[in-house]
C-alpha cells in the first residue's frame, strides 16, 4: 500500500474543505452571528491538511484500485471528522458523536438529523449543514478532480469508488473534463431551482438551502416542518420535479445536453424509474384520498413524498407515518430501491433492479429450456457475467449489512419498525424512517454507539459498500492469499 | 409438454392420498367420531385419481426437467385441493378457502393456522392435520418413488424439484433405493421421538401428533397452548432436540448411519447451523432472563424457541411476542435463514448462507487483488459458477416475492410488523409470526384473497420457488425464445 500518496490525497481534500467552510462563515457574518466556530474549524482543518500535504508524496506514483478505494473512504471519514466541528463549537450540537452523525448524514446526503427542531439553530450552521448535501451529492473527490490538476489514471480509480451504480459510463477519455462537465450541469440545475423557488416567495437563504437539499438528494431543511412549512402547491411541485430530476443518471443529461444525442432517452433504467414513480404516486394517492380534500390534493402529497423517498431525499410535506399500511409499505420498498445509478440519489439503484429482473428472467428461461443459450442484455448491450455477479453480491452485502445492523440496533429496545427503518433509512441515505424516526421524529433517540453504527451505515450506503469493505479487508489480505 | 404423463403422475398421487386418508378415518372411528367426512373425501379422491390414471399415459415417455417441475407443483396443488375436504365436511373449517389454507399449511409443513382454538376440533380431523406435516415433510413424490415402481430418469427430475437445497447430494445411483432409505431413517427417528414422549407422560394421540409436527418441522399442535400445554421441561427438551435433529441434512444421517463414515460430520453447513443455534440460544437467554426465574429457565425457553423457529417448526412454549426487541429481531433473522438443505425444514437454508458468505468473501478478495484467481469452495469441493449464480438468483427471487407479497398484503391495512412477518412465516414455512399472527394469534385475520396469496407463498417456500415459477413461465416460453 502506497501510504504517502493516500496521505497526500487526504491532505488536499482537507484543504478544499477549509475553502468550502468560507461559505458558511460568510453567511454567519452576514446574519451578524459569531464567525468563530467557522474560523476555528478552518484553522484546524488547514493545519491538518497542510501537515498531511507536507508529509505525503507529491510525486505521482501509481495508484492501484485498492489505494483508490482506501483514499475515497478515508477522505469521507476525514472531512466528516473536521466538518462536525462547527456544530460543537457553535453549541448547536454540543456532543461530538451526535455532531459527527449529523455531518456524515449531511455529506452522505442522508438527511437524518439528531436535532429536534432547527429554527433556533444559527443560520451559518444551518447553511453548512445544507451545503454539505450539495458537496456530498456529486462526490468530494469528483470535485477535487474537477478543480485540481491530477492525472487520469488516478482519477479513474477515485471516480470508480465514488460514483454510485453498477455500470460506470464510458463518457470521455479525459476524466478531469468529465468531472468538470458533470459539476457544471449539477450547478446549473441547482441555480435554476433556486430561481424558481425565489419566484415561489422563498427568501434567498431558504431557496439556496432547499436547492442544496434537493440537488444532493439530501433532505436537511431549515424549517421544522420541512417543505411543508411553505404550504405552497407551487413549491411542492418545483421541489418534487427537481428531486426526480436529480435522481436521473447524470450521464443521460451529458449525452442529451452536451453530445446533443437522443440516445440518452432510450435508457431502460430511466423508463423503469419514471414508471415506478408514476405507479407509486397514483396508487398511494388512491390509498390516502380519504385523508385529504379530493384526489388532486392527495396526488400533490403523494407525488411529493414518492419523489422525496425514491430519490432518497427525505423532504416531507405530510406525516406519512399516519398514512395507511399500503402507502407505508410502498414507501419502504421505494427506500430499498432508490434512484438511478450515476445520480446524486442513494438506495440500491434502479439499474441494479433492472439487471436483477433481467437475470432472474434469464435464469427461468434457462431452467425451462436447459439447452438454449440465454443472453442478458441492458440497453441492447450484453451484460457480462462479472457485472451480473457484482450486482448480486452487492444486493447480498446490502441485505447482510441491513440485517446485521438491525440485529445490533435492536439491543436498544425500540420497536422493530423504528429499528428496521432507521437502518434502511441510513443505509439508503434517505433521512426519515417510520415509527419514532418518522418525519416528525428524529434520530436523537439512539445512543452513542447506535449513532456510530448508523453513521457507518450511511458511509456504506453512500460509497456502495465495496470501498469501505476494502479498508477493513486490507488487513486480511495476506491471509486471503494462498 | 407431455401432458398425459403429468396427468398419470397426478392420478397416482391422488390414489396414494386416498390411502393415507385411511389413517385419520381409523382414528375418528376409534374415538367414536363420525367417519363420513373421511369416507366422502376418500371416495372423491379415488374417483378423481382413478379417472386421471385412466386418462393419463401409462407408457413411459421421456420426462423432461420442465415436466418434472410442473408435475411436482401440480401434485402439491391437487393433494391440497382434496386434502382440504375433511375440514369442510366435518364442519371444523366450513369455508373452503380457509380449509385450503389450513391443509396447504399442513403439507408445506408451515403450521400457520386459521383456527382460534383446536381442542374442540374432532380427533380424526386433528390427526389428519398433523399427519399432513409428516407426509409433506419428506415430500409427497419422494414417498411415491419409495413405494411405486418408477424408472430412475423420472425420479431424478421429480426428486430435484421436491427436495430442498441448492446442492442435491449424489447419494446412490438408484433413486428409488435412496428415497426408501431416507424414508426409513425418517420413520425410525419419528418413532423414537414418540416413545420418548410417551415416557414424558403424553397420551399416544398427543405423542404421535407432536412427533408428526416435529418430524415434518410443521408445528401444528393438538393443544391450544402448543407444547407449552404439557408444561414439562422434559418434553420441551425432547421436542427441542428432535426439532434440531430434523433440521439436519438427511444425507448426513445416511452417510453416518448407512455408509458408516464420519465424513458426514465434516459438513460446513452442519457446524454453521449448530453454531447459529448455540449463539442465538445463549444471547436470547441473556436478553430475556429478567422475565424468567433464573438463567436455566431462560435457557429452556430460549432453546426451545430458537430450535422451533430456526427449523421453521413453529411450536411455542412462551409468547415470544412479549420478549424484548433483540430477541424478536433474532427470531426474525432465524426465520429468514431456516434449517439445513435436504432436511424437512424450510427457510432459505443454511447451505445457501454458507455459499453466500463464501462468495462475498471471494468477491472482496478479488476486488483487492484483481489479478489473483479466487476459488470458492464448500466442504473442500470447488463451487461452480452455476451453483453460485443459482443461489444468488434464489435469494433474489425469495426477496422479490417476500417484498411483493408484503406490498399486496399491506392493502388489508394491518400493521407492518404483522404483515411482514405473515409473509415471511409463510414463505419460510414457519407458522407463527409477530404481532397479530404471533404465537397467541392466528391467520384468520386475513381475507380470502389474502389467504390465497399466503397459500401461494407457502407453496413457493416449500418447493423453493423455481418449480412453481416454471408452471407460470411455461406459457411465456415461446415469447422468451428469439
Amino acid at each position: 500500500m502506497n501510504y504517502r500518496i493516500i496521505i497526500s490525497i487526504l491532505g488536499r481534500v482537507l484543504a478544499i474543505e477549509a475553502g468550502l467552510l468560507l461559505a458558511p462563515l460568510a453567511v454567519a457574518l452576514l446574519y451578524g452571528e459569531s464567525g468563530w466556530p467557522f474560523v476555528w474549524t478552518i484553522a484546524l482543518t488547514l493545519a491538518a491538511g497542510g501537515g498531511m500535504i507536507a508529509l505525503g508524496n507529491k510525486r505521482r506514483g501509481s495508484l492501484r484500485p485498492r489505494e483508490g478505494f482506501v483514499s475515497v473512504t478515508l477522505s469521507w471519514v476525514f472531512i466528516s471528522a473536521f466538518g462536525a466541528l462547527p456544530f460543537v463549537f457553535s453549541g448547536a450540537i454540543p456532543n461530538y458523536i451526535s455532531a459527527l452523525f449529523e455531518i456524515i448524514s449531511g455529506f452522505t446526503t442522508t438527511g437524518a438529523s439528531v436535532l429536534p427542531e432547527v429554527e433556533s439553530v444559527p443560520k451559518g450552521v444551518l447553511f453548512w449543514r445544507s451545503f454539505s448535501h450539495f458537496v456530498g451529492g456529486m462526490g468530494v473527490l469528483v470535485f477535487m478532480m474537477a478543480v485540481l490538476p491530477t492525472d487520469d489514471e488516478h482519477s479513474m480509480h477515485l471516480l470508480r469508488a465514488e460514483v454510485p451504480g453498477p455500470v460506470k459510463g464510458k463518457l470521455m477519455p479525459k476524466m478531469r473534463g468529465t468531472a468538470r462537465t458533470l459539476y457544471y450541469i449539477y450547478v446549473v440545475m441547482t441555480l435554476v431551482e433556486v430561481v424558481l423557488l425565489l419566484f415561489g416567495g422563498l427568501s434567498l437563504f431558504d431557496a439556496l438551502t432547499t436547492a442544496f437539499g434537493t440537488a444532493g438528494t439530501g433532505g436537511f431543511g431549515v424549517r421544522n416542518a420541512s417543505i411543508g412549512a411553505y404550504d405552497s402547491a407551487y413549491v411542492d411541485v418545483v421541489v418534487g420535479v427537481f428531486m426526480v430530476a436529480f435522481g436521473v443518471n447524470f450521464n443521460l443529461y451529458y449525452i442529451v445536453l452536451v453530445k446533443r444525442s437522443l440516445k440518452g432517452l432510450k435508457s431502460q433504467e430511466l423508463w423503469g424509474y419514471l414508471l415506478v414513480v408514476a405507479l407509486a404516486t397514483v396508487t398511494i394517492a388512491l390509498n390516502i384520498v380519504h385523508q385529504y380534500n379530493g384526489i388532486l390534493q392527495a396526488l400533490r402529497y403523494s407525488f411529493f413524498q414518492v419523489s422525496s423517498i425514491v430519490t432518497t431525499t427525505g423532504f416531507a410535506t405530510a406525516d406519512f407515518n399516519k398514512w395507511p399500511s399500503y402507502s407505508r409499505a410502498t414507501l419502504v420498498l421505494l427506500m430499498l430501491m432508490g434512484a438511478c445509478a450515476g445520480s446524486t440519489g442513494g438506495g440500491t439503484k434502479v439499474a441494479r433492479l433492472v439487471i436483477l429482473c433481467k437475470t432472474i428472467w434469464g435464469e427461468i428461461r434457462q431452467l425451462i429450456s436447459p439447452r438454449s443459450v440465454v443472453r442478458v442484455t441492458l440497453d441492447g448491450e450484453r451484460l457480462d457475467n462479472a457485472a451480473v455477479r457484482n450486482t448480486m453480491v452487492y444486493y447480498m452485502l446490502y441485505t447482510l449489512f441491513a440485517l446485521g445492523s438491525f440485529l445490533l440496533l435492536s439491543l436498544e429496545g425500540y420497536d422493530l419498525e423504528t429499528t428496521f427503518t432507521s437502518v434502511i433509512s441510513c443505509l439508503s441515505n434517505i433521512g426519515p424512517g417510520l415509527g419514532l424516526v418518522g418525519p416528525t421524529g428524529n434520530f436523537a433517540i439512539w445512543s452513542g454507539p447506535g449513532k456510530l453504527l448508523l453513521s457507518l451505515c450511511m458511509l456504506l450506503g453512500r460509497l456502495e459498500i465495496f470501498p469501505v469493505l476494502t479498508l477493513f479487508a486490507a488487513g486480511f489480505r495476506m491471509k486471503g492469499k494462498k
